[in-house]
């Protein structure tokens, strides 16, 4: 396990993705909270709202109000998602506030991005011209590109390594060619078809082709393997991921059709605890931060260290027990 | 990932861990389900009851009536486990239609051994002797040992492999002494202190002075690392896991209300099946199982593939979805 990054960087996605997902309507001050709870545990980085119609994402449709509602913390950047120009409008307003990264994803599959945007793989690639100047606009040369569905896809099954490659490459091509450069690369597993060879195999094919580019995981938890697969990660060196706090975005309880959360933040911050790897994260705050999580949406998330605790606790006082036992 | 096995062999003790942690009753007839639909599974081994005092654990009063009610399927070894003398004379009135298997545990802390037994761990070796003549007298001229807490506890912190070696070579030279052989080393990560890292230094540590012995990992997973502790036990080549069909159990000796079950069954199955490690069991079926333990049970039970579903059925019909998506 030589490869094991020194540190990481995790962005907490779960009330971006979390919210969403839930079915009630969840209090914006219940929200509010939690993203203030999530700017005290040292994370760097939280994705807390989406600027998107809320005519399809209604639990969306409070973005301002979070914007204005939230406690900034000195050191946290503060993400946002926009699927379209309407989008990125809205929260360049907030440009003093918010942390814009210029984004642009595709699919590892024609299908799975039609379902998403109406558009194959290439269609999509048209659009990124557009993006670029947007961006530069803005002030970025670059951008960072996502792959979602890059390990596999529930309509067109596996996606290989090569098909990704390529797809990155179509992307630098495009962006370079608008006067881009090509920033980091997120490689997610949206419908959790990844397993941890499979993670080596992909990273070590960016990784070759794109050795100075930063590669981050985006990993759902559908079939077991987040964790493991973020194992795979960190002996592969990779030091980015997304997570969410408890494990939002999916309910492992219910029969949701293919749904599960990210990786929970606070179990990810264990593991990489434990193997030494620094988070800057205070994990018990994490822990309260993923207890609050659960009250707010009101049913079990799946995260484990919320119950099982942090195993820094039971060192500490296991002296102690030991002699009163 | 070199040293993965070919094949691993998966012992079920999710009827033995799962029901005794249950509060409530469970019918004889649901458990009897259970273990039939886990026999149809593929798995070789089901741990399926306890001879234990209905005192102490009153869900296990219905032994007799397990051994007697469950249908007995070719191929698979029905294994339950047994404290005391008397626990091992009710078992071996069944050797006819039982898997008896002369087992002998210490834990990595003398106080956890005490919680359990009201021993110190060298009182408990003192036992050794006596239970390699019951064992011998059965026939069985070896014993197969395991250690509890082996990576760490909550009453005494991290137990080095240091100390599980030594305890380990206790047992050895005490059965030697006696006549018996060193059998299988059994690894039980109780108290869920266990990490990948963890994992391989003990796996090591173990298998270099053992080179011959079948080391077997028993994970929990109180802390979510226990699909990542097997897939570093699979690199290490360990060939041998307990897992719980649907994650059923808990540890109700460790001191926190946080006890988690063992690893899935059917998580661990599918983690096998996409690195390309066998394991005889048909993970449809398994998933079926685990679907029905939560019904059994009554309440939601943490194993992922239940609601995630098997790749393989997403890989067989995804040209299908995408010709018509």
């Amino acid at each position: 396990m030589s490869d094991l990054p020194k540190n990481v960087r995790i962005k907490e996605v779960g009330p971006r993705e979390g919210f969403q997902f839930e079915k009630g309507a969840i209090p914006l001050e219940d929200k509010i909270a939690l993203v203030d709870a999530l700017s005290a545990t040292g994370v760097t980085t939280i994705e807390f709202t989406s600027f998107v119609s809320p005519k399809w994402v209604p639990q969306m449709a409070d973005a301002d109000q979070m914007v204005a509602g939230i406690t900034r913390a000195p050191g946290v950047a503060y993400e946002a998602i926009w699927l379209n120009e309407a989008g990125l409008e809205r929260a360049a307003k907030y440009r003093e506030v918010l942390q814009l990264r210029p984004t642009f994803s595709v699919a590892g599959s024609d299908t799975f991005m039609r379902k998403n945007t109406n558009r194959t793989v290439d269609e999509r690639l048209e659009e990124l011209p557009g993006w670029c100047a947007r961006y530069q606009n803005l002030g970025m040369d670059w951008i960072d590109v996502g792959v979602m569905a890059a390990f596999g896809c529930n309509y067109e099954g596996d996606v290989s390594p090569k098909h990704v490659i390529t797809a990155v490459q179509k992307l630098e091509q495009q962006a370079n060619a608008c006067g881009s450069r090509l920033g980091g690369i997120s490689l997610a597993d949206t419908m959790g078809w990844a397993n941890p060879l499979h993670i080596k195999r992909l990273v070590g094919a960016v990784r070759e082709r794109w050795p100075n580019n930063s590669i981050k995981l985006h990993l759902h938890d559908t079939r077991a393997l987040a964790i493991a697969n973020v194992l795979a990660g960190l002996e592969m060196g990779v030091d980015c991921y997304d997570s969410a706090v408890a494990g939002m975005g999916g309910c492992p309880f219910a029969a949701h059709k293919g749904a599960a959360g990210n990786v929970t933040t606070e179990d990810l911050v264990f593991l990489c605890q434990e193997l030494g790897v620094e988070t800057g994260i205070d994990l018990d705050r994490m822990i309260e931060a993923g207890q609050l999580a659960e009250r707010v949406v009101g049913h079990p998330l799946p995260g484990k260290l919320k119950s099982g605790g942090n195993l820094a606790t039971y060192r500490a006082r296991a002296g102690t027990l030991a002699a009163t036992a």
